[in-house]
């Protein structure tokens, strides 16, 4: 049946009793505002949105339980970043009104696995018609401890810079997939001092720069250390993007520890040093940096 | 110049500095992740999103300034159907690349504008393009008095409806230019046991079913007692929604009192009696209510 024979009441009330739902929440979908419990005393509160768009981020033959599981875990990625626990889901689905019921409830199927992985509640939602393409934004809540978070601005020059998983190649597959690395990352911030982190969404060559830049530090990587997933070259490592895997800045007198315990808690999952960050020249907006491949562009 | 031709990074480095952002941000835009403080003791967070799409909430001829606004105002109203106090926001932009920078800058400026109204802090966003029509959803964050929320569903058989101010006609200006109803149901929670409150956004016609629906009762309206815009007949007050007033129930002891101090307080503003909430037959998913004139009903 199509969208526009339902409408968005019919069409919630048959959605909304299957989300996933901790017991914490005061109010959910269906009142005007989601109610929930806030973070205690020492959290900060962490916010986060994110959208996936028909033709720029999955195509239209994509299984729409694969786009909803992206469309959630993207903004959990960023939850990695900021060694964040994620808590609390909102879904704007914006479909147009040919699409069927049949697509929008796969697609949530694919949302709610996403959600459930990492004990998410789906609290709340909106639908809008669109006589384009299709677009899900999805916005999180969640807390960090006070003394856990990790921006992208603490690295210090003379930092390893280390990477988590494989790089590059990501659009044969992985995007559809991936794993946001909240365990990894909550275990990094417990166990080490990491100085800066963030997950790697638009491709090393534009991630680390921004890393960088926001540190004011320059950087040196080792092209050949680049950790390639199978069948990539540098070039994708660099510039394809939708990793999803965690940059991270740390001094180097952990580097021993860090690699043994790693190996011991995620012999499964590589860890890589990729080089350093390094002091920048003072003159503002001009990082020392090496010349990198450009990574995705949005607009570009 | 065109989006396409600036990308990301540029876009945001030029929107970013001037955006409004309360001391209390931990980190705003520009990390993976907003960090802000959580509510205090005594405070539930309440968590809203909605989103706003070219050719379906505005004209693509529509000043983008007015657009901006519109589309921060829309979940704003939701806070003040829970009484609560709106305090973060993020943007989320979906716009072709053939868009000038000029309409994004444009567009912002109504999004800074009305967060500015109600000292609400734009703490970060997400842009990407589209091969359609362009869309902005905006994720807001706050909190409520947990003595103070007020949802659709504590409706009790024999309380006075309300609404604030005129309804219909909406299309015609008011739906690009509102100010949602923060002050007067902060007000109204302050002052009265208000029972059942929600913001009428989908027309008279579809809300009300829905706030007895929650309330498992029925209604009885007085339709010659409805409050019309200028120029609106009975049709446009039921169904042509966006009126973004308020609709609340309460018992008819308080009526005296409420109306005799709502026009003290608030003397521009009409508040309206236009019916009762009414005892239900007790089969589920039957409400006894008036037959209505459908409101504004998604994808339809």
């Amino acid at each position: 049946m199509k969208l526009r024979r339902v409408g968005e009441d019919r069409l919630l009330a048959e959605l909304l009793p299957s989300l996933p739902l901790g017991k914490e929440v005061v109010a959910g979908a269906g009142d005007d505002c989601a109610v929930v419990p806030p973070p205690r005393g020492g959290q900060l509160l962490l916010l986060k949105t994110d959208c996936v768009v028909e033709k720029i981020h999955f195509e239209s033959s994509t299984d729409p339980v694969s786009i909803g599981w992206k469309a959630m875990m993207r903004p959990l990625s960023d939850f990695a970043a900021m060694s964040g626990i994620p808590q609390f889901a909102l879904i704007t689905l914006i479909v147009p009104a040919a699409r069927s019921t049949r697509w929008v409830n796969k697609l949530y199927r694919g949302l709610q696995r996403a959600a459930a992985r990492f004990d998410v509640s789906i609290v709340g939602g909106e639908t809008s018609a669109t006589r384009g393409p299709a677009a899900i934004s999805v916005s999180v809540t969640g807390f960090v401890e006070k003394d856990r978070w990790v921006s992208r601005r603490g690295g210090k020059a003379g930092d390893d810079l280390f990477v988590t998983g494989q790089l590059g190649g990501s659009i044969h597959g992985k995007h559809l997939r991936f794993i946001p690395r909240i365990d990894e990352s909550r275990w990094l911030t417990k166990n080490f001092p990491v100085h800066a982190l963030m997950d790697l969404s638009d491709g090393l060559g534009a991630d680390l720069p921004r890393l960088a830049r926001a540190s004011k530090l320059g950087y040196k990587i080792d092209p050949g250390s680049l950790p390639l997933s199978a069948g990539a070259e540098m070039a994708n490592a660099v510039s394809d993007g939708e990793d999803y895997e965690l940059l991270f800045a740390i001094s180097p007198r952990h580097r021993k520890r860090l690699q043994k315990s790693w190996r011991k808690k995620f012999p499964k999952l590589l860890l890589t040093r990729i080089g350093n960050l390094t002091s920048n020249d003072a003159t503002p907006g001009r990082s020392k940096h090496q010349t990198f491949l450009a990574g995705y562009v949005h607009f570009q």
